[in-house]
């Protein structure tokens, strides 16, 4: 049930990109599409599952999934350039500067920054919702939210001393933890709902979720996740499994679960698939 | 008078700059507000006036003036990156890149983008009016206005024949015409007005600027300008003048700047900063 809902949101998702980006030209318009085609798309997921929960438009909740899913690729793009993480693989496939290069890496990402705001302002929910979203998509994207993050995340490589757990935690809160955390919470916002049950279940999955990436840094397939994996360790950088332990990074991550799952119980049986959710984060082995 | 509008609206724009980036942290906070210091300040010029001529809240009109250049910031700080135009100098300072490095760059010119879409939320304005500001910013400044325009740009550096002057229009349209268009209509935005006069004042103005720059690029003195010139004939890449000539050029910017000053006429002398500012881009010498 799980895995339908799953493949259905990233259904949509790609359909929904595919309908609000033929309107770009060019190469940037095709880096654009290129970025956007595939992945696991649980960010989307996450938007989409909370707006069925509270009755939104679906036109809408596609919008919103792209949207977030659009500020989600620009990061990679621009976390893969040579100057960042120097990735050349992503989804199996070459990075957008080893297909093009990177000028058109930069501008392809700056690009899908602007496109996700764009997407937000043609919502047909009332203007206060469309604000509320953009405002707080603003605050987790940017320079309190997930650029700070990865801003943390390479001051982190040059430190002289690991980071401790409370830096590591405030570290993914910015880097992956701002965008679960909104994507989590658009249904409600969507949906003038009350945030709250949606915001603790998104925290908590978040964390898991980065937890479970690093425990999937040591054991995982890279073939299957298609990227490289071990680059934590090999830079000797401080992570959940190196501060924790694989098996105390392995129950944390299920406590974090349950506490996701906790969250959720003003739901009901109507929140199974985000329950299943928040288990998948950490079974995957992508 | 106009000397003294210009230098006003430099003033509030960075005091504006200076209470609404002091709550980023960390380097990239700091090179937010360094990248954001100083400059011409045209755009932001074109806001406040636009927005005094309809009697607009000042501080909105600071903080849509801020946003607009954060936006203008983010481009240049990506654009002077070494996979872009490669430049070691902006405004006399060194660039993101070269005091920082690349990453911080990168990193810096996303946070501004996203900082320009908070700002415009954080307006007293009517909802309805704050987001025609970001929806009309976000097309203006993505894959359809400035960035296609910087990608057009970069494609013309390997092109095989010179662009002609209709290509050199259009990629001069997106690179700075979007966001000049977008300076000059904003007043009237904010004001619920017809936008049509500063339309086209804006549009011309837009021309006749980047004409005056390629002029700049042949006959400026670096010192005064701030960064390096002659790049445009040293890459052999078609500009203004070398498709119009030298005259041809200057009095292409002439009957723009008439143009413009024409299209302010329902304005009267309320718009005598205006005019003047349409004057002073074809004689600046930075």
């Amino acid at each position: 049930m799980f895995d339908a809902a799953l493949k259905d949101a990233q259904a949509r998702v790609q359909a929904c990109f595919d309908a609000e980006l033929a309107r770009f030209e060019g190469v940037i318009g095709e880096a654009m599409r290129y970025t956007t085609t595939g992945g696991k798309r649980l960010r989307g997921f996450l938007v989409l599952e909370g707006a069925r929960l509270h009755g939104v438009d679906p036109g809408d909740a596609d919008k919103v999934a792209v949207a977030i899913e659009a500020i989600h690729a620009y990061s990679l793009v621009h976390d893969d350039l040579p100057c960042m993480d120097d990735d050349d693989l992503r989804r199996g496939h070459p990075t957008v500067h080893v297909k093009w290069d990177e000028a058109t890496a930069v501008l392809t990402g700056d690009a899908l920054q602007t496109f996700a705001f764009e997407v937000l302002g043609e919502l047909i929910a009332p203007l206060r919702v469309r604000l509320a979203l953009i405002s707080s998509l603003a605050k987790a994207s940017g320079a309190q939210g997930m650029v700070l993050g990865q801003a943390l995340d390479i001051a982190a490589e040059s430190a002289e001393t690991p980071l401790t757990l409370e830096e590591i935690t405030r570290l993914q809160a910015g880097k992956t933890g701002a965008l679960i955390e909104w994507s989590g919470m658009a249904g409600a916002v969507l949906g003038e709902a009350d945030r709250e049950p949606l915001r603790q279940y998104a925290q908590s999955l978040g964390l898991a979720f980065q937890i479970a990436d690093d425990i999937l840094d040591i054991e995982g397939d890279a073939a299957k996740a298609g990227k490289r994996l071990q680059k934590d360790e090999e830079a000797g950088k401080a992570t959940f499994v190196s501060l924790l332990g694989l098996d105390g990074a392995k129950a944390r991550a299920k406590e974090l679960v349950a506490q996701a799952e906790a969250a959720l119980e003003p739901y009901g049986d109507d929140a199974a698939n985000l329950k299943a959710a928040a288990r998948f984060v950490i079974t995957r082995d992508m």
